[in-house]
């Protein structure tokens, strides 16, 4: 787990701010659930073997709980309780601290803040592409650009077809989603093995293999696979095609390809699945998401259908950093007050006072020292301006203000410089 | 625990979207922790009993681990590792969710939000003063005023030097402390007979009857009770009335008053402490601080002396429903969109796309429908304004954007919409 020292926090926080102001651009409106859930929430949509991934405990009540590894089950907890209050479609975002009991490795913390996007209640497309187009414009914002990333789209709806069509039995299904998740991953041939011990011969490897050679959407249209001629295939592809229309609309193409391998590792999911890799793909996905139309079933709420976006801290600021992309973030102070005489330290702690009460950050040396020693501490703390209480301040109620970006110093009146202490000085 | 829907989400934020901004102007840097310490960091400050109030569990590697209760713990650990390479005086500011295995009662939940506002490495009163600056600045932010609450402060060496006056062994201090510490929630009865108990006849409760009803500077100042005149008790009270010196010249004297009966529960204060009430005493202490000579030496840490408020949100939005100002929280959007004829939906999609990148919030009906129904959509989702795409947008590549709150609407170019979109119609 992080300790995050005032410069690490300084970079969450203009992460952090980015997710929530972005979220609040695209009309999403931000929850929060508990850091601890019931436990058995999560064996609900994931199993007893999830158990081992989490932090859990039982308290004095003897109530088994866990800290939460995602928010995403908590969302449909909540929703599920005010499904017919809320309106729909219902867009909410959260950004969550989460824990698993994982080993770290590289791009995984046991801790970590993940920003989650939803809608809910509407299984139009628009949604889904809202989630993309907000997940895009995260990048953009962060510093990221189409060159750097992409954010690689599937259907499993499409890919669902597509096993139909080899007539794979429908109960193979989730199991041949899941030797798929292993795609990017597993040379061909690991691949091959494990499609192999996990579906058999009902459907040879080599049949489904064609997919996974397409990795782009240039490569689904020069394609002559014969299976995407068929056309229940056919009616699914139409659906990408309408996904990636909406995406141009948008205006975020250019951040977006198609790649068959992404199927997303959650069984939940139904339909667009989506994942982003920095384009070198030397880390794990930058953010992943996807619809999921029985989701809140699945945890006792009505039928709704959904679709959501989720992106962890760790990968992206270890992408920036690979990059040498990670922001310069300003600690420095607005106005840093000395004064040229003892006796003046009361007037300076009464403007302190003013300043701070006006919204400006303001500070100023606890010791009584020389003006040149307070003008030093003055830079070690970053200010942008001194405003220095001397004579001038006993004699004719004024200060000299320095810029300590330009070197530019001017004096002037008390009251005017309180009308706006970072005014530029000519 | 408590779920945050957006409505309670807004709230929040509006509240730690403050504690950030006044922690800023006062200088002060943000730092975390991580949710999850070794357990026995609160047992080194707390001892065992703590333990029956965490939520604590043994996770795989067999390392006990506990929810942190709050984060004093954490920045003394967090200040000790790197005591050498932090500039002086440290003036670091948390905002930290934090867990008790309490049953919730009035302002108190089992999960709660708390500020806190640390300055470490020097044991000048001007950091303490600064610290009760920056808790009424806030107070004062929030919408409560001098009428409504007071930060009421005393100074344990003051009270210690009372103790020492009427030969309290040193080793009693710490339970005589304890028992001050009831004084304002015990009957006078009850507290004599827990002195009685705790303290024996060594001091008999009445010789520090007089103690308890010194209850503000106005007490302070008219008493004549002899152990005030006493040199080494004389000497504190310069020091509470240099405090009050201070406070007065940083503009907030009227939030604070003197009270001899705070004592602080914590065993780590050494020197000025402190809590806020509403006026009423309706509620439990708003926020509370002090200063801690000791506490970092108690880590493991190096000797450096420190002073520190923390401020949690429970009682605060409690008592701000209770004199109903709670503050009305804009979930609104920006601007709607609308499309008059179901073929200018594609640029509808470009507008918003544009619209949004460029940092404008931005909403529209997934589903084409009338122009009115889309009105009644934005009304319904208190956007501040609608651009309408219709006839106007085809010949002339012109909008007509239409006040919601004023009522004006007025066509332009779109181009011309695009520079300001939220620029006042006249």
């Amino acid at each position: 787990m992080r300790d995050f020292y005032p410069d690490q926090m300084a970079l969450r926080n203009w992460l952090t701010d980015i997710w929530r102001s972005v979220s609040r651009r695209h009309g999403f409106h931000e929850y929060d659930s508990p850091i601890l859930e019931y436990l058995d929430l999560y064996q609900a949509k994931s199993g007893d073997e999830i158990v081992e991934q989490l932090f859990h405990l039982t308290d004095r009540g003897g109530r088994e709980l866990a800290l939460r590894p995602e928010t995403t089950p908590a969302l449909a907890r909540m929703i599920s309780a005010r499904a017919n209050a809320l309106a729909r479609p219902i867009k909410w975002f959260s950004i969550a601290r989460c824990c698993r009991a994982e080993r770290p490795q590289r791009g995984r913390t046991r801790e970590f803040f993940q920003w989650n996007l939803d809608v809910v209640g509407t299984d139009d497309l628009l949604a889904d592409a809202e989630c993309i187009l907000a997940a895009a414009d995260c990048l953009r914002q962060i510093g990221l650009h189409a060159q750097d990333v992409v954010i690689k789209i599937s259907d499993r709806r499409l890919i669902a077809a597509i096993f139909e069509h080899l007539a794979l039995p429908a109960d193979r299904h989730q199991a041949a989603f899941a030797v798929l998740d292993k795609a990017t991953r597993l040379s061909p041939d690991a691949l091959a093995e494990m499609w192999s011990d996990s579906i058999g011969q009902v459907v040879p490897f080599a049949q489904v293999e064609p997919l996974l050679h397409i990795r782009t959407r240039a490569d689904l249209q020069s394609t002559n696979w014969s299976v995407l001629k068929d056309p229940a295939v056919a009616r699914h592809l139409e659906q990408v095609d309408r996904l990636f229309a909406l995406l141009d609309r948008f205006g975020v193409a250019d951040y977006c390809d198609f790649d068959a391998r992404i199927v997303r590792s959650f069984a939940y999911y139904t339909g667009p699945v989506y994942e982003a890799f920095d384009r070198a793909e030397s880390l794990r996905a930058l953010l992943g998401g996807g619809r999921y139309d029985n989701l809140l079933a699945l945890f006792g709420g009505p039928r709704m259908s959904g679709t959501g976006m989720g992106m962890g801290d760790v990968v992206i600021l270890e992408l920036l950093s690979d990059l040498k992309r990670l922001p310069a973030t300003d600690q420095g102070v607005d106005i840093f007050l000395v004064d040229a005489d003892p006796e003046l330290f009361d007037r300076l702690l009464q403007l302190a006072g003013e300043l701070r009460r006006s919204g400006f950050g303001c500070q100023f040396s606890y010791k009584r020292q020389s003006v040149s020693k307070q003008l030093a501490a003055a830079s070690a703390r970053g200010a942008r301006r001194c405003a220095i209480l001397g004579q001038e301040t006993r004699l004719q109620n004024a200060v000299t203000v320095k810029d300590l970006t330009t070197g530019r110093q001017k004096q002037m009146p008390l009251a005017e410089f309180l009308t706006d202490p970072m005014k530029p000085l000519d």
